[in-house]
């Protein structure tokens, strides 16, 4: 049974795509109608089947939608809400799928009138790669989702609730504020920080390009995955994020400093400390079903 | 036909074991001999079956010896060496695994004796996994293995090359001082950044471990698995290859710095100018069959 009768999604990328299939597969939804300001991402969407009904002006299908969900870089957030929500319909729920709620959620607000709820919503879920091309039925698949509404019992944020459980997602309610620092800490520091170190190889003049990218297998190719996420929507998390990833940022400079003095001073009992605290923390993320126990995530054949 | 006749493999670990099983696999060894001071390593090693004779005396073994290899942390190569180079016959081959060459090459070379050749070599090849259960026999298949010759010409350095090619692997020479700033570049400092990561993430008090857990599909996980590599090894990395390793960090640093600054003030033509340019070298990498293309490291069903 659908959750949603009519749901409009703003944004054919990744994340957007994806909720157009998964919610396809499963039903969520009886109607599904996509919107993108770009022409050859709705040519995108019509050519793959991903929508009843698409359209470069998101105005226009807001009329029609129960639920209208803007799947957009943090950035764009403001002035698609600023565009869609007089078109919406008395009753019909506003959501998003922001990965920065404090800032995305008070730019969003002004836009708002009395008859449209806003439900913010964070679906911790992607890959390095981008575009409509990208997405599939099952990315959200035992995949947590984050609901940061005024009023986490309210009749509204339990619809939305339940159409992410359809999805496959397990839900989460948390403040705006915890989630931005949650968030900073499990996922835009580290992708800064996978940004930082690709581009700091790179510009080695030591060591060659080609080096580099023989040589990846120690470590560094992993974090050149993480460093090909699409640059729009990270600029943007970062600037929409500011001070919590400041935040982090700076307590991370002060570790690896600590840790470089213990390197220099020949302290090789700091540094053994150190690593086997780190060691625990991976178990507990297998354990948790957050990740594959398989040695190099499976790249290699055992 | 077996490239050595007899060798012998000091230390039981993922690698020393992983290098037992591919030897025998394909023959590249008629007679393999392992060794590990710990009994228990030795239990398990005789227990799977991975070597012809095993002892926790490594210099009785020696005696037997064409090629012995050092697989120990990097930190024992030096007092490992002093101990079976003595018992090493005339006209055998001393090689070695350990990531850090300039350092090692020389705490080593003070104990060789006229008879005794050494050829250092690095497998460019791990899991997260430790210990003689981890190994298996295509770890270094088509990894890169480099070797730092004195003199890359000669024959023994040859017997070496093939030894490796035997295994799977491909083969790259180099100079001692170019394998450390390399390799800092490309595996040392992503580890040591790895550790600092998630040692920074555990610490904030802000943020609960269960929510660090929870929510680290977002980026942090792919960290925990490089920090959860054995900490004795890295320890040793890192003050073996202290120089080359803080250069990198200093570098990375800086980098880190400029993007801060980018973030605070708001300019994000600077932002979105390095997170374009990284994109590429993960193409590079992928091309050269150094990463999956998988999207998530196939981790995701698609």
């Amino acid at each position: 049974m659908a959750i949603f009768d009519t749901v409009l999604i703003i944004g054919g990328g990744l994340i957007g795509s994806s909720i157009a299939r998964a919610a396809r597969a499963t039903e969520a939804a009886s109607t599904i109608l996509m919107a993108d300001k770009s022409p050859s991402v709705c040519d995108a969407i019509t050519r793959l089947s991903l929508a009843d009904d698409v359209s470069t002006n998101a105005a226009d299908l807001a009329l029609r939608a129960d639920l209208v969900i803007l799947c957009v870089p943090p950035g764009q957030m403001a002035s698609v809400a600023e565009a869609v929500v007089p078109s919406m319909r008395t009753g019909a729920v506003l959501s998003d799928v922001g990965s920065v709620k404090g800032r995305t959620i008070k730019a969003i607000e002004r836009y708002l009138h009395g008859g449209v709820t806003f439900i913010p919503a964070h679906p911790i879920a992607g890959t390095e790669y981008s575009g409509p091309e990208a997405g599939f039925a099952t990315l959200f698949k035992d995949k947590w989702c984050i609901l940061t509404p005024n009023d986490p019992d309210s009749e509204t944020a339990t619809q939305v609730a339940k159409f992410w459980e359809t999805l496959g997602s397990n839900i989460a309610f948390m403040s705006p504020e915890r989630h931005d620092i949650v968030l900073a800490t499990t996922s835009h520091v580290p992708h800064l920080i996978a940004y930082t170190l690709v581009g700091t190889a790179v510009d080695m003049e030591a060591v060659t390009q080609n080096e580099v990218v023989k040589f990846s297998a120690g470590g560094f190719r992993d974090f050149t995955r993480i460093a090909a996420s699409d640059p729009v929507m990270w600029r943007d998390v970062f600037l929409e994020n500011r001070d919590s990833v400041l935040e982090v940022v700076d307590r991370f400079i002060e570790d690896l400093s600590a840790l470089k003095r213990a390197i220099r001073w020949d302290d090789g009992d700091a540094l053994l400390d150190h690593f086997t605290k780190t060691r625990d923390i991976r178990t507990k993320i297998v354990d948790a079903g957050q990740d594959s126990a398989a040695p190099d995530f499976g790249r290699q054949e055992s």
